[in-house]
């Protein structure tokens, strides 16, 4: 598709940007010790994602043209495809603030975000170290595969000898809508998933669950207008759920598999009536899934969720290597998410089919304004 | 896309059939010793096959209705999607035929093709051993890489007890064009790939390079309309092929990165002339990709080539794990494959920035007629 997302903006793009079909995103770890390369990297990366982002090369010069002798500065897989609805979004993990033994590595350190740190251990969590963390991370959506591939490529690239790749995932389906034009998706438990999600049109949500507001971190004005992203690369027993009964899986779910409306009745976007009483309790289970995540039961605690399905493969058990690559932005994730996540991991039904094999969390600077670079206000105000 | 295509027919679906963009391609290892087990898997195979090509789910009642008692006989991942255009190809490893110390393990093996046997050694070769052969594989291609998951998934569930998943490999982006009305797509190197390849509408070659013939083989005459798939999973250096030059790059190709024609001139179909003197030698380098494998220099020979780009995730030394996944239907490997790829190890220039990590070979049997399993000519003929 031809449509096409400015860079440039308020808000990053890529956030209520409606979800577009295919990701690639990556974490990178930052291997100079240089304030200075950092920021010519974030002004390189700034050029690079502007173009990219208007079906352009990553470079001035392009893949084919420049001196013959010269690499080219762009890649040249994306070639004739359109922009694709490309965005790329950026974020910086807390190591980017102080290294592990608390090395104030770039004179950031002041400015660190008090809600930006390693999230805790839940129960579940598997976690692979190479597959999680990071101190810089990209999210490059698009709703062409190779679109997205070439953008972490060429950035990857760019960052040669300054950052390099810790980790990256690719994600074939989107399992979100972020804009109430979008149908519903569904992951590899063959249920809808996002339905009460937050989307670009409910402002007020957004201003009170997604975006960083000012005065919420004194310590880090730089944030405001921005977000926190949480990666969690979710592996699903997708075997094992394949020989649960249908309402064996309803059930943990809390909703129904054909539309997605709550076990209560109704529709997809019916509220759910967590009284209305069933056989042996109420008919939406205490342990299911919808109830335990739903704002109701969490203070009014919503996400904007833009996670992707994934397949890497299989492992040496000949089980499929699959699950959910869950992206959330939220104002505060230690109000938005970690309360949540401790709950579900301690409560939630379908833990039994999940095991967290990555995690990492990002503060996500707000919008870059003409002529800046991504993240600028860290690094001058 | 609501394309579909038709599972049953005088040769396999997914061989000429115009390369769709997305790819779940799959391993199994049989795990059972007997021979009904095997055939009852392929006939369940068959007809889950046909149902999901036509967009229906992978058993007669679907991922909702049934005994809600009773796990679903689908998955649910694909409920509202489109055919897709999935097409849905098996193909018989070695193994089928015999175990790795010789044993008979289902009465085939007096009717084990004389050129199916693992692939040589080959330099560049750095196979993971959980990335290679197999008794059984399925490529599934699709518009929508949800509809290629979700049937593999569900083919692997039917094969609960009877086979197991070995490795399997998504691909986000085809390289080939097996249709005169498709464009050349881009490969990770930025280059086109598949300019050459054999044409659906290319029938006399396909007889000649892709289809095996009545008497090719007189113990494997169930064969015949059959081919074979030699599945490599290529790594690409692509960091380092990113550091080199244009003009280095071009030479290693033997084509232009812009247009993808000759360096003899021309456009992408323009016949190369591979005697045109340039500086210091031919204009097309003797170690060029393009004139090592061209069938000038190798008796005429020809493949239909249906690769995939990939990438997943990247490794511990901060490179992303991606390349090509390639693919091709030949005749005979004997003469159509293991020649040119010997012969490619050693000369190709390209080879410095390619690493085979992944090595198959499957015997594809001719297309399922009505009433038929999939292969049944060779369990039963």
């Amino acid at each position: 598709m031809a449509r096409s997302y400015a860079f440039r903006g308020t808000h990053q793009a890529g956030i209520v940007t409606p979800a577009q079909d295919r990701l690639h995103f990556a974490a990178f770890d930052v291997t100079t010790e240089s304030r200075d390369d950092l920021v010519a990297l974030l002004t390189a990366w700034t050029e690079a994602a502007e173009r990219m982002t208007k079906g352009e090369g990553a470079g001035p010069i392009g893949p084919t043209q420049g001196a013959s002798n010269l690499p080219p500065d762009d890649t040249g897989e994306a070639i004739g495809l359109p922009p694709s609805g490309l965005t790329i979004t950026f974020g910086f993990g807390p190591g980017l603030f102080r290294s592990e033994d608390g090395k104030d590595r770039f004179g950031l350190a002041a400015k660190q975000p008090a809600a930006l740190k390693t999230l805790p251990h839940f129960p579940g969590d598997m976690l692979e170290p190479t597959r999680s963390g990071g101190d810089l991370c990209v999210q490059a959506c698009a709703d062409d595969p190779q679109v997205a591939v070439h953008a972490i490529r060429n950035l990857a690239r760019i960052a040669f000898g300054t950052a390099s790749v810790r980790w990256s995932q690719l994600g074939f389906g989107r399992t979100s809508t972020t804009s109430v034009d979008q149908d519903t998706p569904r992951n590899l438990f063959g249920f809808k998933d996002g339905t009460q999600n937050v989307k670009a049109e409910e402002k007020d949500d957004l201003s009170e669950h997604v975006w960083v507001a000012d005065g919420d971190d004194p310590k880090a004005a730089w944030l405001t207008g921005g977000s926190y992203l949480v990666a969690r690369r979710i592996n699903m027993r997708i075997e094992v759920w394949d020989r649960q009964a249908l309402e064996d899986q309803e059930s943990f779910v809390g909703r129904t598999k054909d539309t997605g409306a709550p076990l209560s009745g109704g529709t997809e976007f019916t509220k759910p009536d967590f009284d209305m009483p069933g056989h042996d309790g109420p008919v939406i289970p205490d342990d299911s899934h919808v109830r335990l995540v739903h704002p109701d039961f969490n203070g009014g605690v919503r996400m904007l969720r833009r996670g992707y399905n994934f397949v890497d493969g299989s492992n040496d058990l000949g089980v499929l290597n699959a699950g959910l690559f869950f992206l959330a932005y939220v104002r505060n994730p230690d109000t938005h998410f970690v309360p949540l996540q401790t709950k579900m991991a301690a409560h939630d039904a379908m833990m039994e089919y999940l095991q967290v094999t990555g995690s990492a969390l990002f503060a996500v600077p707000p919008g870059t304004g003409p002529g800046e670079y991504v993240g600028q206000a860290l690094f001058e105000a």
